[in-house]
């Protein structure tokens, strides 16, 4: 069993519910989750780690609570902040706008830290999923839902379009660019099944405890798997988003040029035959 | 409120609805709006003028007269001209295909001038709403229908695979490629359902009436917002389509640079707190 | 009517149902169409006749027997072959890395001759659609299925992962990129209705009988629009998938600057008006 | 010969050396050629009208006087106007960068019209060519000087990065980045005899009256050729110098199925077998 | 040694001299080696048997004879053939259009054979090198030049763009924009020291013997590496001509998962401490 | 002045020789300046450091010592470690290419620190620079070289395709595709006149010492300039060169709608008019 040691970062509870299957909670629930910028430094360091923890096969990313997922940026903290606070008097708009850049490029690049993870994670969405609750989840592998989320793409309604990747991936994850458009800049509430009715979610459950049952038996699934089989799935699905037909099929032959070497495939194969499970090394 | 001195242009009818809102109707209802040159020309004109005119802050578009959205090119015109009409006796094929490929081009411009506005435009489909409807609306930002909207991706029955952006953005615009390849090979009627069910429009309503009223909260509720905004997230949507996620949030973070020093996100972080309307200058 | 000469190879049956319109039956049904290596290969012989064929305008392609589509690879054939089969004793991992790499390619490319058809190909799937089901079907025009069709994207119980296409393929095929994730990493068995929902089929028979009289009458429909509009419309689909708008805009312009030129279009504008059938001459 | 007629724009002399080719002449002389945004509008409007214009094959574009090509901007009316010129007090920075990326769009398009134009254009770099003067020739075909030459990218010295085009299209154009990247961040002024050596410029004559006529009779070289051949040929070089060796030939493959039915190519086979020069029809 | 069994196809000559090295003679000097139609799909035929071939490390191009490399296609033979003839009277513009692209892709795929061997091919040019000469050395993977070659990129003067590679890789092989433009528009001819100059060629030798014992000597050296470690360098650097740097990092690191666990570099490590020669297990 | 603290890491020498430019030197003068991983590490915590550092506007890394700028990865080391060393008996090959691969992916980001460091490197190339110095100096902005330099891409020696960056940016930093795979292929050495011709670096010098000079020279002339604008340019070139004209010029009217608000231009263009130097705020 996966060991938690290194995982207790502030704002977060980490649990392993099922063996290589670790489930990450944003624990702040007296802030509805609310996000300070302690918490995506965090979040990245604890998705850093996941990503070559053999330990781990498959993660899960829930709010911690039931109210909400995560309402997003803590906007009162963030107006004091670098992002939405004041310039300071006479400061020049350049060097600010140098010191926004880095900042939002640092904070995508935390974010960025789900897509990058070399394990799937699988996202439960419950309650309410406002703002930086769309950017994480976007970038995370498998989307699910509680039903009584509330999503919204909340960033038009403080003044600001969307910057820490929703923009980027949200056209990318769902089936119409019409509706992405639409709930982008309306930053309307939607609900679960709408959700799932355009693709941002792939599942649903009819409340958060049976979404986590639902998150955990997937992952445990998923687990069971090869996990070089896993790792490469995720990886090659990711790169064939962002590119040509082409060119994913040449980065999969080279993939697979060390990856079928595997002893996983004779283990997958006999277990096939002999109809019993197969158990695969750490990687 | 926005002034149409300088919209009313042949085969259009332009008007204010609310504020910042403007409504573009294509007006040739006793020939089911079917388009002839002047017509994309007027079309291009009258939306480079709305991407820069600061009382607009988002345009919707759509027919005249309850029959047609518009059954597309004015097959019967265009026979006569330089692009469905025959070639002279003797006409050097190159210079022909020259004379078409310049053609094309800039019948293309004209209707991607919908995309390049920088305020969101939305369609409200009704009606028949054949060839050149389909490319027009799919240059725009969302996507709206009325019951009784007939769709076709008509071209291949003039003997044409489709040149105005049809071919080009339908398999970015809906959730199917299978769906996307059939409709516009076999050209073939479907319903407004349908477009829903795929993505191709994200909302329906009972009639055109219900559906210019639809549209015009749409237009209103987004026009409330800051325009900086609302530009921005267009802007980084449309771009983030046409790329990989990391081009998207490359340019997200220079784009914030200079858009996050506005003093919009005071303006709308205040109101928030202060629970009131926030009001954000013309741009 | 087209002949089957020519096209008679092994484990392949050939038929005409209508004019211009081919079958092609993956027939192995006592090994439930189970690939071996020597299908593949006469796959692409099939598709690369059809490709330049005149008397083909529309490609069907189905499962033999009512059990599978196919289950995918053979897999105790394959377990003796150069992809899954074990190294030599001392192989050197790098010359096996590269045997692995020529293998996949060349499989690949076998598989991307359906795609690279300049006709249209249908792809009726029903019973087992296991694995290399979907590779294929993923690089066909338009999938349609019958009702009892089950769905698995296998590759990752077999322990790797999925090479032959789908993985680059899916994410551009359906509405939800969570979905695509799940039935990657999961290898979960789907439905039709499921396949629907998701865009990856976008039409749905009762059974097989009824999916080939489905997909007969599809292909006789396509068959008989002019095969220039038809093969220009696959290409350039296919073209803008993989780019962005821009180079789709492009790319059509040249396209049509020599195809416009065809005596199809005032054919089909003539025969609009006359209210009958146009024919088109071969291509 | 082709007519002046349409072209007499301020600030430009126009003038036709020779038969189908176009002399452009920066004419500004007693301000060093110093451009103010009257010129590059009318830049723009030349070489888009140069484009179509089936009397004009190939187009020279030089400085007017001895001094310089051109110095770049007119410092000091820039810096009474919308780009260089100081804020409106209380201006808010998200607005006025609104206006700045407009603007500078503009500006970016009227340049680009040099290399969006059909018809080759042959640069003759002379005397002081500074900042624009680099942006304006990186977007013609050919650049050629005479020995006098003093170049400078000299933006960086103004307190900008250069935005009309250089940062973007130098590093396609010759062949050292290190090079490239060093005279834009030091603003060094070089001479004709290194900027033949990185490949800035092609070719190198003794003063500027040898290079107008050596530019001239390059221009009457290219002039006497096929139109449909040399107006393809950069056609087809523009597009492979920003993508992929594969997306090149798909698109030269296309191109050509349309120019190869040309009589020039029988004129120009028929010509080479009798040893007289073809004559070809107008584009 | 490697075999010549299997390489001797019409119009070329092929020998083995030294150990892995192959060099393939153009042959049919009595035409100046001008190409028809056979010729190129022997070509192919060779190359892509030399590509898989474990006896083969290096491989050499040269023409047969003092007079030329190839003088490119046999224009007369040509004038009869599918590209440069005639059409049939009365024949459909799209449908000649679409034999006409059918054409170029097979003919663009046979010199790209070149470019997809995975062995390194050096092409010695000399004498006459014009049109295909160009278009077949660009598509290998390192140029030499006698010093009388005399090259050109003639195609423009037969009245069509280049359509066989040349304009889709000569920008991206020299330095100089400005200069590629040039000598594809103008198709005057140049000599070797202006091909070095430029980098089109990387080295130069005083007549075709010593070109052809520089090439074998250059060969032979690199053979004697590890046939993985050559494999992959021509692969990768290949693959990143053509994309952004990102891209290319992530391949290499792909592709090294598998080719770092060769015992080459043992071998080649090994031998450098004992300062003897390593050998190499083929590939 | 700039302040060393923090600069101090293992095998680095780190200086401030004029206002606002460092001096970064590989300081392991008895082994050739060799790199073991802690050395790759440190480079990259220091270039991230001088990546925000305000008292640093321009860096020059050479190497310590007369000798060489750097021989490369300590071979002798290496082969006891992760990349160069043994599988474990047993160990499972796509176990251990994950591992390499992780590994390479770690190693390649400590070099691109050179690329994403905000402000340009200058690299100073001196005697030995054999494997890793081409890598890192092709990951830093300007190259010059003292006339001593031995340069070599030795990787294909040792056995393997060189995977830290070379192969992926050479291609595009140099004017000659045929000689970057020469040099790649051959692990030839070459000297400075060399380099030099080839555009691989932009100046030559006599020896180390006049070589230091002359880079401080240039760096201090950089950084006298606003940074503003060179950081503006740094990063605009580099967009530029992975990616086409269109987007190039996007990005950068993105990006100077912020930064041409700096009071920069101001100072720049007053003192320019007043003919004295400019002082400019930290960056």
């Amino acid at each position: 069993m996966g060991s938690v040691a290194g995982y207790n970062l502030d704002y977060f509870k980490v649990s392993f519910p099922a063996e290589y299957v670790i489930h990450v909670e944003i624990n702040r629930p007296e802030k509805m989750n609310a996000f300070i910028e302690t918490m995506w430094l965090n979040l990245a360091t604890i998705f850093n780690k996941i990503s070559h923890d053999p330990n781990v096969r498959c993660a899960i990313l829930s709010g911690s609570g039931d109210k909400a997922f995560t309402t997003g940026l803590d906007v009162q903290a963030a107006s004091q902040g670098p992002i939405l606070g004041s310039a300071a008097p006479g400061e020049d708009t350049a060097r600010r706008g140098t010191a926004l850049r880095r900042h939002i490029l640092e904070f995508q690049d935390c974010i960025t830290s789900l897509e990058r993870c070399e394990k799937p994670v699988i996202t439960l969405l419950h309650g309410h999923a406002y703002g930086l609750a769309i950017d994480m989840s976007l970038a995370t592998t498998i989307r699910l839902a509680a039903a009584n989320t509330r999503f919204c793409v909340k960033e038009v309604d403080i003044g600001l379009a969307a910057d820490i990747g929703t923009l980027s991936r949200l056209p990318k994850a769902v089936g119409s660019f019409s509706w992405c458009n639409e709930v982008c800049l309306t930053a309307r509430v939607f609900g679960a099944e709408e959700a799932l009715r355009v693709g941002l979610v792939s599942g649903l459950f009819k409340d958060k405890a049976e979404g986590v049952r639902g998150a955990v038996e997937m992952a445990t699934l998923i687990s069971a798997k090869s996990p070089v089989a896993v790792q490469g799935t995720k990886e090659i699905l990711g790169w064939s988003r962002d590119r040509g037909v082409e060119d994913g099929l040449k980065y999969t032959a080279v993939w697979n040029a060390a990856m079928l070497q595997t002893s996983d495939v004779k283990s997958a194969l006999l277990s096939g035959l002999q109809k019993r499970k197969p158990t695969f090394e750490k990687l």
